[in-house]
């Protein structure tokens, strides 16, 4: 058996089996300390033994560097307790098996690959829109990483203050897709949960607005085949044709036709293994890597 | 010998050779109707007969797609009588030796990757500032394609009407890259050439700051090992340490230990080919695909 880790700002998900349909997977655990935590998810795994293989999806910054001193560490996170945290060795450390590492949105993105909506694509973007905005993907079939790793949610997007005079939930940046388009900045903009706003306030037409900027500065930068677009604030259904609505217009004819027949119900999808392409795609390193 | 071609909106360059060391050059040939255009290129190559394969490194947006019925095209460019218009193909059937097709961009990329400021690099971006803005580079050693292939010039940028009511040169967005910084919007919105403006002119810092932003987009986006920023506009040589500083401040601490030392100077750098970046590009792209 493999087995696969979903590591989260918010919780962590802990999975044995093979596939889709093969797969215990923990109950979340709360991202609460380093320690207690990584004590939890090691007690998973010994619950479950024998394993080959642990994949593990964090949340970053992490070092994927393999000749660096602090690789499969959690890096300059604002996460308070976890900036400069080792990962991926304590985990090797505690259950004695290979551990592949990668961020958190690069892995939902290869378990979406692998069994989920991104089948059979050689260059593809996958979003997640929750408590942070991350994307991760493949460039030419490889996952994308470059110097460090993507860390898209840090797009610089265009704002108009008298439209909308929020001033963002980034530490880091004014004006990111992050700090405008994310679950808490829909609630600190409109003082309530987003999953509580009906699909007609104007917060989900911003809401597209933005990320469809978003979109569309992605398809110029590394014209992928599809977007695949999960996280809670994603599971308002409704944003979908609202967001392929504004990224049509906004491209406005310009390299229309390459848009697979001008199919946007196909472009811009949600993850067909749901809130699973995490704790999947985990599963997914491990094998790719024992293959 | 080797042939390439560098296919740009205003001239076309042809060359035969090896490498920067053994080279001919041919006079630029302007970019007229395709048939005088193509003509030219054709004679220039019978000329220096016998050649093995040609690289073409053409402006766009053009066809990759191996598969495509209009393959080696030019397809959707606003440039007048070039819509549509097939390219590699007549230039096969005029010189009946293998062809190779890619971007402007990607070719620079490439020459760049082989012999000039690129060179050992895995993910790096190569932009031109010029009559236009383009960019294409290499994610994981491997030319950056996509669905069809980057339109780094279309980015969608902030900006502060106030500050710069200029209102764009782009003729399919406002407020893109392209639009904003290309040589053409300088001298609109100075109502000089951007050769004769002073460095120390307010168009050069409305200038970086707009490339600025655009680098900061690539880097969350590609997290490329190093910028190389080529075309007309990048002569000015006093804009790299104005665009250096820019992206320093604008990460604002974020992920900046991942420029390796902090070393702005060699992050963001010229092409040390020069302008021949392209046409050398060309020659290495027939000599990779002749391999």
């Amino acid at each position: 058996m493999l087995g696969g880790i979903e590591a989260g700002g918010t919780k962590f998900v802990c999975a044995v089996g093979t596939g889709p349909h093969d797969l215990i997977v923990s109950a979340p655990i709360s991202t609460t300390t380093p320690a207690e935590t990584f004590a939890q998810v090691i007690t998973f795994f010994k619950e479950h033994a024998p394993i080959e293989a642990i994949g593990i999806g964090s949340f970053g910054p992490i070092d994927l560097r393999p000749d660096s001193p602090t690789f499969g560490y959690i890096t300059s996170t604002p996460k308070p307790g976890w900036g400069n945290t080792r990962f991926a060795g304590i985990i090797q450390d505690a259950v004695n098996v290979p551990i592949y590492f990668d961020t958190d949105v690069n892995v939902a993105a290869l378990g979406e690959h692998r069994w989920g909506a991104a089948q059979g694509l050689n260059t593809f973007v996958y979003l997640t829109i929750g408590t942070g905005i991350g994307g991760g993907g493949m460039v030419d079939s490889k996952l994308l990483h470059g110097l460090i790793h993507p860390e898209i949610g840090h797009l610089i997007l265009p704002r108009d203050k008298a439209m909308d005079p929020y001033e963002g939930h980034c530490p880091f940046h004014e004006d990111c897709l992050e700090g405008l388009a994310c679950g808490p900045a829909i609630e600190a903009r409109w003082h309530k949960k987003a999953s509580e706003l009906p699909p007609d306030h104007p917060a989900w037409s911003l809401e597209a607005h933005y990320l469809s900027v978003g979109l569309v500065d992605l398809i110029y930068t590394l014209s992928p085949e599809r977007f695949v677009m999960g996280g809670g604030v994603m599971h308002q259904a409704h944003l979908f044709p609202m967001i392929r609505e504004n990224v049509k217009r906004r491209m406005n004819g310009y390299q229309m036709a390459t848009i697979p027949g001008g199919d946007f119900d196909r472009y811009i999808v949600p993850p067909s293994l749901g809130d699973r392409s995490g704790v999947l795609g985990a599963l997914a390193l491990a094998q790719r890597a024992s293959d």
